[in-house]
């Protein structure tokens, strides 16, 4: 057993289209890289070596909430330092949070020679979720671990399903600076849904779950719609139809918030329509004088990984 | 052209799992035959041969709207003697009333020069499923003509997708000698559902077909709840949670109200399964002096079909 492992946690986009709080996929980038080495020090060591500003009291972050869940699962006293050089934005809903909680305790995971399958970790890494959230959901974490496209079937029990998809499928993703809470983006959310929009969000999850599987992109496109959620949070990002409306016109297969926002994803067949549909997004958010970050990636397959000593 | 078809139209399963409204399939048997022959009658002629007690008159039987709206979308004046001869109970919640709409649409297609896709046939069916039950749903019309498990992932605009399924899969249905109405059973169902039932319905539909595509026996199994109809409509049938209970006991992978019920249908990985599951779920009516029709049949992959001349 080694003492240190360096991993990259990628970036990750949660409530899918239709699939609200059951459906996401990983990013190959933007990432962030984590040293994670055992200490023999009486509490773990948190280091921001990004300066994102992130909490350093151990009870706090998020990724130290999630170790210890697994470290008294398995009655261990282990600490571990950890450095963080983040490149997700906290807030900006491509699962900053979920990639410092996952990436921890698959670290701490290897290092104390794997007593855990990587899905085996979910459940730990959503306790950091729901420190950083107060909503233990699993959306963001499962798809750093795992990659791909993953459906959280049920939370109780918990059933994690990687969802194969097409052979390639890209994503664009629009960060633009504005800020929402996670707590409030969940907290503004009707607590009772129409039967007839439980229906089709149903019929789309289905048909979108069904077109990742068998490469149907006109399917994937035409089921990438989300009645319940969507309807009531894009108010609160400034230019939302317009963003949308961009990304469709470029060519993207559809479109939707990333998260609990305020970042806007948009899936594609091919990189060029991914990078032009990013680029539109992008625009549309400038001319509003609304700063914007743009991240075009395939959707990554693998997850977390280890990334070779001395880098 | 020929001047009559003989066909067969299979019963169907509508309402399966946690695919409420969106997701159905077929059965190899029971299965109604029809006789479809063009006549220079002033209208449809219905003969029930079977003794089913049809509504004979054009305006109020199922096959004739459905045949009606396809007419009129042709702008054909023509006119059809149906023949019934029926084997799928009226009531049963097991497709008649599909059976003999889809039927009826597709033997006068092919009389006509086949002017629709089997696909295209869905909408005129689904007017006759409108005038029997209230409600134009398409999970069975749409199984019964094209086979197979059938997602209806949107009614507006309608999107029919075929779903393919395990290379054998088997359904037990077993039809009690109780009734209830189409209408009222969808009449008791409340307006709105909570949100975190929205969520469970969406991740095991999504479970479901995804457990369907790749072959996942054990997901198929643990994605068949239905937290939305069934624990209100279970109220409407005698015996319910334990005739659920015999069949899971037997080995099924999984049960629910076959379409808005009485009958209750049961998915095995295997014939003898599907018997024995059969065989229980029959005995617990039996116990409670309630006479019941039992059915085992592979799922069917090829829907309404041609009979061959003279038979």
């Amino acid at each position: 057993v080694e003492d240190g492992v360096h991993i990259y946690a990628p970036a990750t986009v949660a409530n899918v289209g239709p699939g609200f709080d059951i459906l996401g996929f990983a990013m190959n980038h933007p990432g962030d890289e984590m040293l994670i080495e055992k200490t023999k020090a009486a509490q773990h060591i948190i280091i921001d070596s990004s300066g994102a500003g992130l909490p350093l009291g151990p009870e706090k972050n998020v990724a130290t909430v999630a170790l210890d869940a697994m470290l008294g699962q398995l009655g261990s006293k282990q600490k571990f330092q950890l450095t963080f050089l983040k490149k997700i934005a906290p807030g900006s809903g491509i699962g900053s949070s979920a990639a410092s909680a996952a990436g921890a305790v698959y670290g701490a995971n290897v290092l104390l020679g794997n007593p855990f399958t990587t899905t085996g970790l979910v459940p730990f890494a959503m306790m950091g979720e729901e420190a950083a959230s107060g909503s233990a959901h699993a959306d963001n974490v499962a798809p750093a671990l795992l990659g791909g496209f993953v459906l959280i079937r049920s939370y109780e029990p918990l059933d994690i399903i990687s969802i194969p998809g097409p052979e390639q499928i890209f994503c664009s993703v629009v960060c633009p600076e504005i800020s929402i809470a996670t707590e409030k983006s969940r907290k503004i959310l009707k607590t009772t849904v129409p039967l007839e929009k439980a229906v089709t969000q149903c019929g789309n999850v289905a048909g979108l779950v069904t077109g990742l599987i068998t490469g149907n992109f006109r399917l994937i496109s035409d089921s990438m719609h989300d009645v319940i959620a969507e309807p009531i949070r894009s108010f609160l990002i400034p230019e939302y139809e317009n963003v949308i409306q961009a990304a469709l016109n470029a060519g993207a297969l559809g479109c939707g918030i990333s998260g609990s926002g305020p970042s806007i994803f948009a899936l594609s067949k091919d990189e060029d329509t991914a990078m032009m549909a990013g680029e539109e997004m992008d625009r549309v958010f400038a001319s509003a004088d609304i700063g914007s970050s743009v991240f075009i990636s395939p959707v990554n397959k693998q997850g977390i990984k280890l990334l070779p000593e001395g880098t």
